[in-house]
C-alpha cells in the first residue's frame, strides 16, 4: 500500500468526524481566496483549503517536479498535463507536510496562515478546462431499465451492449460547477396521443447519478491506449450530475442520440479525487459474459467501491435521500472505456471529462435517476416534508454525494449541488 | 448590395481565371510564412496570402476596430470574438486596400513585399480553436437514404425529422486541417450472418460532404438565440468532411448515436469564407411541410447556392469527380439550426463548429457519401484510371471543393483534401 493511504496516518490539521477529506484523500481543485486574489491550485484536508501555489513559493515543495507556474493557474490542466507521476509526487509531498509528525509548517505560524484557509472563506472554481466530454452508458441495470421504458421491455438490452462500452459525445460548454443554479430547459416534445409536437418547459426533468474521470495525458491522433496503459491517462474522479429532460429526450433521440435533452447543463463537484487516493477501494468488476474481444480484456481490479447518494432538498424543508447506489456496479470499467474510445485512433486530451453513465444498482433503492426510481412517474417518492416527486420540480436542489470507506478511512468527493430555477 | 460584393470590383493583385478567391471573397485563415515566424491572421486574393497583422502594424487598417494583438494569434478566435461588425469592418478595409483604384500599398514596394506572399510559400494552419462541435442531419435526401439503408425503407424518415433539425455532438479533438493524412480506423463490427462481433480495420470507410459554420458570439447559459439573431453569431463557413466508418457505425449507433465511427477524424478547409461574402448567393429554402413550431420560423432566404464536389484521387492517376451536390438542398437552414440548438438554454461559444450533415441532392449524381452514391456498395463508381470504388481505399485522397458563382463572380472555399493511409 502507498504509505499516503495508510489508515494510521494522521494530520496536525483538524479533521471533523465523517469528513470526506482526511489526510488520506488530498484532492486537487481551483479556489480563489477573495475577489481580488487570483485563482490558485489547492487541496483540502478537513475544512482547510491548502494553497499549493503558496506552498511552492514559500519553498515547501522541495524537489517535487511541479513548477510554480503550473500552480498559479485558473484550471488544473497545466498541472495535470505533467501526468500521473507528477500528480502522485505532489500528493505525496502534501501528505508529508501535513502529517502529525512533521512540525515544520505547523510551527511556522506566518506561513501556515498564508497557506491554510477555511473552506467557507474561499470560492471554489471550475477545476479543469474541458474541451471534449464523452458520456458512457456502462451500468447494465440502468441500460436495462432505460431500454424497458424507452424501447422494448422484452429486449431491453441491445445486442451491442455487452460487447462494447456504448458511449456518445456531450457538450462541454454547459458543464458547470456545483453551486451553479440552472433553469428548467424548454424544448420540443410530443405526447403519445398527439399527432404534432408542442413547445414549452420540460415536464420530466431528471438527474443522472454519475462519476466522471478526468484525463492527464494525451495520445497522438491515430494511436490507441490499451487497457493496461489507461490508468496513466487518468488523473482522478469527480461526481457528475448529467441533467436530463426525459420528455425532450424521448422525442429527439432517434436516430442520432440525446442532444437538447442533455446539453442544457451537467454539474460537477469541485475536487478531483486522485486515482492514488482511491487505490484501496478498487474491487473486481462484475463478470463479463459473453467474453469481450481482446482489446477490451484487462488485468487487475478496476471497479471502485464508492457509495453514491442523491438527495432532494425542496425550497423549504429538509432534504431526503432518494437513492443509495455504488460505483462498483459498473459493467464496463474505466480501462475498458478508454481503450474502446481510442481503439479507432481517437485522441484523448488533457482535461477531457468521461462520464460513467447513470449508475444504477439492482433495485429501486439504488437506481440513479428519477426515471428509474419512480418508474417513469408511476411510483412517486415521498420526501420528508410530505410532498411527492415523480421528477424534479422548480426550486428543488439536487445533491449528489459520494464516498468510499474502509478500515476507518473515508475518502469522499464532497458534493455536487444544483438548484433548479423555473424556465425563463 | 454591399459594395465589396459588386461584380465590377477589381484588384491590383493578380487573380487567376476560375480562382476561388477574387477580391469579392476575402476569407480569413491562419498561416505561417516559415518555421521560424509566428502564426498570423491572413486573408487571400488570387494566389496571394495577405498578412493582416503586417497590414495592421504598418498602419494600413486605419480606424478598423480590430486590435493588432487579435491578428498576432495562432487561431481566429480572438478576432472572431469581436463579432460580426468587426469581421465586416476588417473585410471592407482589406477590400479597399487591394482594389484597382487604390495605389497606396500597390506602389509601396517594401510594404507590399512584407504583406503579400505567395500561397505556395506559406503553411496554412487550423483556423480556429474548436471547443464544441455539433453535427446536424439537415439534408432530407441524405436522411431518407440513410433511413432506407440503416433502418426501414418504408419509413425512412423518422417522425421527428420534419419537426426539428436533428443534431448530435461530435468530438473536437480529432478535427484536422486539409492536407493532414488519416489512418484507416480499426474497430468492432458485426456481420449480419455472424453471432459475435469481430475486430479489425474498417472495411466501409466513407466521406461525408458537408459545410460547417463557425460562431463568433456567445450567449449566456440559460438564454436562447432566435432565428433572427442567429446571423449575428455566425462568422462564416468552411468545407467539412465528416469521415465515417459505416460498418463500425452500423454496430455501435443504437441507441445513443454514432461514436467511434466518426470521432477518428473530421477534416476542414483552411479559409473561413464570411457570411458577408456569401450574401449574394442566399436563396430560399425548400418549403417546409408540415409547418414548423414558431421558434423555428424565420424571415429571409437562408439557404446558399454553393456547388459542392467530391473528387477521389487514387495513389497513381487522375482524380475523378464522384458527386456534384449543392448546399441549397438543405431542408433546415443555419438560423433554424442555431435557434434549435439554444432553445433549451445551451450556450454557444466563439469558435464552435456546426456541421450541416451530409448534403445530398435528389439523385445519385448529387449524393454526399459513398454509402449513397454506390447504394451501400451495390453500384460501384468507376474512376478515370479504370478502377472501381464501393467505399474509400487505402492511399486514396478525397478532395471536397465548393464554390458559388453568379454574374461572373466565383466565391470559393478552396478544398479540403485528405489522404487515407492504411490502418496501423
Amino acid at each position: 500500500m502507498n504509505p499516503t493511504n495508510s489508515p494510521k496516518l494522521t494530520t496536525w490539521l483538524t479533521v471533523p468526524e465523517q469528513s470526506d477529506f482526511p489526510i488520506q484523500n488530498i484532492p486537487f481543485g481551483i479556489f480563489r481566496s477573495n475577489a481580488s486574489t487570483p485563482p490558485r491550485v489547492g487541496s483540502r484536508i478537513g475544512d482547510t483549503v491548502i494553497d499549493i501555489h503558496a506552498l511552492s513559493t514559500l519553498g515547501y515543495l522541495g524537489n517535487c517536479p511541479v513548477p510554480t507556474e503550473a500552480l498559479a493557474q485558473d484550471k488544473l490542466n497545466a498541472f495535470f498535463a505533467m501526468g500521473r507521476p507528477a500528480i502522485t509526487a505532489l500528493r505525496n509531498k502534501i501528505s508529508e507536510i501535513f502529517r502529525s509528525d512533521n512540525a515544520v509548517l505547523r510551527d511556522h505560524e506566518d506561513h501556515r496562515l498564508l497557506i491554510c484557509q477555511q473552506v467557507n472563506e474561499v470560492t471554489m472554481l471550475m477545476p479543469v478546462f474541458i474541451q471534449d466530454y464523452t458520456d458512457f452508458y456502462s451500468s447494465m441495470e440502468h441500460a436495462t431499465n432505460a431500454g424497458k421504458m424507452f424501447r422494448d421491455p422484452a429486449n431491453a438490452l441491445l445486442p451491442n451492449w455487452k460487447h462494447l462500452p456504448v458511449g456518445y459525445h456531450g457538450r462541454s460548454s454547459s458543464i458547470i460547477l456545483s453551486g451553479t443554479d440552472i433553469h428548467r430547459p424548454k424544448g420540443q416534445t410530443k405526447a403519445d396521443d398527439q399527432d404534432m409536437p408542442s413547445f414549452g418547459p420540460c415536464k420530466l426533468l431528471d438527474f443522472e447519478l454519475e462519476m466522471a474521470f478526468i484525463t492527464c495525458k494525451e495520445n497522438k491522433l491515430g494511436s490507441s491506449v490499451s487497457t493496461s496503459e489507461a490508468p496513466d491517462y487518468i488523473a482522478g474522479f469527480v461526481l457528475f450530475n448529467d441533467w436530463s429532460a426525459r420528455d425532450i429526450q424521448k422525442w429527439e433521440y432517434v436516430p442520432l442520440g440525446p442532444f437538447l435533452s442533455k446539453n442544457f447543463a451537467s454539474s460537477i463537484s469541485a475536487w478531483v479525487v486522485t486515482l492514488d487516493a482511491l487505490e484501496p477501494f478498487q474491487v473486481a468488476s462484475p463478470k463479463q459474459d459473453p467474453p469481450v474481444l481482446p482489446y477490451l480484456q484487462y488485468k487487475g481490479d478496476w471497479n471502485y467501491n464508492i457509495n453514491l447518494e442523491v438527495w432532494i432538498q425542496p425550497e423549504k424543508g429538509e432534504s431526503t435521500r432518494v437513492t443509495l447506489s455504488n460505483f462498483k456496479y459498473m459493467y464496463w470499467n474505466i480501462c475498458q472505456q478508454l481503450a474502446h474510445h481510442t481503439v479507432n485512433g481517437c485522441n484523448i486530451q488533457v482535461g477531457d471529462l468521461y462520464g460513467s453513465g447513470t449508475i444504477s444498482g439492482p433495485d429501486d433503492t439504488s437506481y440513479g435517476s428519477m426515471l428509474e426510481i419512480t418508474w417513469r412517474g408511476s411510483k412517486p417518492v415521498k420526501l420528508k416534508d410530505g410532498s411527492e416527486r415523480k421528477f424534479i420540480q422548480d426550486s428543488d436542489t439536487v445533491i449528489l454525494k459520494g464516498y468510499a470507506e474502509k478500515d476507518g478511512v473515508r475518502i469522499g468527493f464532497g458534493e455536487v449541488s444544483t438548484k433548479v430555477l423555473p424556465a425563463i
